[in-house]
């Protein structure tokens, strides 16, 4: 039978949009274990959490048994207006290569919010107003998630309030200014307007602020208001969830044109993008169906996979969250300031954390200036400009084509691209400029960060 | 037989990508007046413009009596990396509004460069890589085009160098920043490496340049070497005529869904977006095959169809180009630097005028903070924050839904929705801050315009 020409651009129809996301935990053999209360060291319930998130988050969040959890019509119509995403053929990078690797990527950037990010914030949103909640509120730092959150609270009509660490909304005045077109409230944080706010702005007045700073902020203002809660952009198992709609896309894709990837590249740095890109071909794989090969890709300045450790933390720098158990480099542990590539996060999604401790995938990091390299030369071969946080994977992924072309190997390499870089130009100015440079820490470092990984009983 | 019902997004197939570029001209009745060269007073040859342009862009310009032109392969494969463009059913945005009307958008914008000015921007690169040429220059305001130009010269191996005005450059560093990404070089003009720059550096040292110095830097460069030609972005017949390939793709996709437009609505700067959008379908109409009402929509700041005069022109302020008949304010003409919403520019295509004169068209001028109205709320019910530009289409196009929904016609209007608005978030702060004035010349402006219009003696 003759094979069908693979096109560049994959579209599948709006039929074939996922009618259910993929629950990744109920095809594991084991689970992570679960969240735990600071306070008392035992098991999180879902009413520990009801204060915080909103209820359906929460069931979606301690689901380990049905596989397939439906997405609802309310979402699916939302979804229809950027996806389902184009799967893209890179045919122009395979011969500027000169590889024999096939390479595709799924390219999650062609909508406004510029990333992947919409995916989860809509059905946070939906699920806010399908409780009757008025308001929603959350923090930001470079800027995609808050932006992602304020065009779906604009379609749900919800008040959203946005505390944007205040140094990102000063050095990103386009950022914030998308949000408020969205009519998002972005409050630049520390600000007056919690507690713990005005006690950061007390003992440090001329801060600029952290994320952690705005992540106590965006939970103060959820829990103490009945009719607002808080809604976070990874890490977290509904996110990944949601995130699955970039798999379960990507396999129908590539079944359509009956392609088998060899290899699956994503970039981690809370991990629900990448959690959410495999989970379908990892959910075969544990089920020994395939002998896909998943790399998870961070920058060496955050290398919380590579060089982290698997242990309950905080989910915050405040230590105010739920503690998980996820590799991490320690709550404390903060990324030179000369790291403009994303992926700041300190610890990992606890799925992905999972799968990882478990060996059912691998890691790599890369240091920023070769990051922004494979960027420069993407943007120009295949017309998009990407984020740096999706140019870890491509960097990944062109790395993988350039040794099957020692090697002679036609793999199917598939990556995920995340999202555009339209909002990043100063840190490709950087590099553009040749003033970037890499950021490795140091074990000192690494071990000042450790330091801060709280001592926890574990009363399972 | 069952209608099919139409998704929210109708996407071409690759192999439904057009293969021939629409030429209005062979379907007008009649011909625009031929450009003039300001010197001799007579009728531009071929050879006349040669040191300008590249010689097949000056075939394609003089060229009449064709209606389909090749797209050469080589376009075709660079267009496949970002077309066929989706046409969009704005299901939302009819709810929104509750009308009965149907409204369709073409959506530009899903290229890096942002807008539809990569339609041209690879063609003309083509042309000049085929002549063996190994430079391109160009002139850029806002940055749209030189975004494009930059992509399209990094996918031929040109080198380019653009022109850009000093006070956008410096304005908009991160536009210049993607240029410089796809290996543009990018210098604020005036600059020393002209004589006309260094001239008007003499006589202004402290200016902030104009699009008129940089057109004529560039034009310098490109004369002034055997190996270098000047490319534009709108205004002249072959760059209407690459833009065909946005009606022929609209067209294609909407009668697969069995949909006659009633009503084509497109902004108009300098006429080439206007004309691509809606060249197949006037075809048809010249042809009495339709009655389609086609609105050109300007800013009321720089009105040139709706308030200026239909005369010979230069193209550029800077007086150096030829003459073309057109609509025009004067090329002397400037819009109020209140003015934030884009399509500046004095004059209009020669083939969208000619259009207008003749009564095939009307043309409507809104004003800017109705604009960002209109694009606000664009940006919230249908996901896609909008260009200033593109959003003056849609405030028409709202409007037209809205008359609609009073008299109950279930007209079927469509727009183009030409790019996206990433890089001007500094007008929609204006308008988020409530700081936005319109900015309509009065009569003594326009008066002003008028008189820069040249005495021209019509030797034809």
């Amino acid at each position: 039978m003759a094979k069908q020409e693979i096109p560049y651009k994959i579209y599948l129809s709006e039929d074939e949009l996922p009618k259910k996301w993929y629950n990744i935990k109920a095809a594991m053999k084991s689970q992570h274990e679960p969240f735990l209360n600071p306070a008392t060291g035992k098991p999180c319930t879902a009413d520990d959490l009801r204060p915080v998130f909103c209820d359906e988050c929460i069931e979606q969040e301690l689901n380990c048994t049905d596989l397939y959890i439906d997405i609802p019509e309310e979402i699916r119509n939302f979804y229809k207006m950027y996806r389902p995403s184009p799967l893209v053929r890179a045919y122009c990078l395979e011969k500027a290569l000169g590889t024999p690797a096939e390479i595709y990527y799924k390219f999650e950037g062609n909508n406004t919010s510029g990333s992947h990010k919409l995916n989860s914030a809509v059905a946070q949103a939906y699920y806010a107003k399908k409780q009757g909640l008025k308001s929603i509120t959350t923090e930001t730092g470079a800027g995609q998630w808050g932006t992602a959150l304020s065009m779906a609270a604009a379609y749900f009509d919800l008040d959203l309030t946005v505390y944007m660490v205040k140094v990102s909304g000063e050095q990103k005045p386009h950022r914030r200014e998308v949000m408020r077109t969205y009519g998002a409230n972005v409050i630049l944080s520390p600000s007056d307007t919690t507690e713990a706010g005005r006690k950061i702005l007390r003992e440090f007045p001329g801060t600029g602020g952290s994320l952690g700073c705005a992540i106590s902020e965006a939970v103060e203002r959820a829990v103490t208001s009945d009719s607002c809660r808080y809604v976070l952009g990874s890490v977290l198992d509904h996110v990944v969830l949601h995130q699955s709609v970039i798999g379960l896309e990507s396999k129908a894709a590539m079944e359509k044109y009956g392609v088998a990837p060899d290899m699956i590249i994503g970039c981690c740095g809370g991990g629900s993008n990448f959690g959410g890109l495999i989970a379908p071909f990892m959910g075969d794989k544990i089920a020994g169906k395939n002998d896909i090969e998943f790399i998870g890709v961070e920058p060496a300045s955050c290398p919380s996979l590579t060089r982290g450790r698997y242990a309950y933390d905080f989910c915050d720098s405040a230590r105010i969250t739920p503690l998980a158990k996820m590799y991490t480099l320690g709550c404390g542990f903060m990324p030179s300031a000369n790291h403009a590539g994303g992926l700041r996060y300190h610890g990992m999604s606890p799925i992905v954390s999972k799968l990882y401790h478990e060996g059912y995938m691998r890691a790599v990091a890369v240091e920023q200036t070769k990051v922004f390299e494979a960027a420069q030369m993407f943007a120009r071969i295949e017309g998009i400009l990407p984020a740096p946080e999706s140019s870890h994977a491509i960097r990944v992924a062109i790395d993988e084509a350039l040794r099957c072309k020692e090697t002679g190997e036609k793999k199917k390499i598939l990556f995920g691209l995340t999202g555009t870089g339209y909002f990043d130009m100063s840190a490709y100015k950087q590099f553009n400029d040749g003033t970037m440079q890499d950021t490795i820490p140091d074990d000192a470092a690494l071990e000042r960060g450790f330091a801060t990984i709280p001592q926890v009983q574990e009363n399972i």
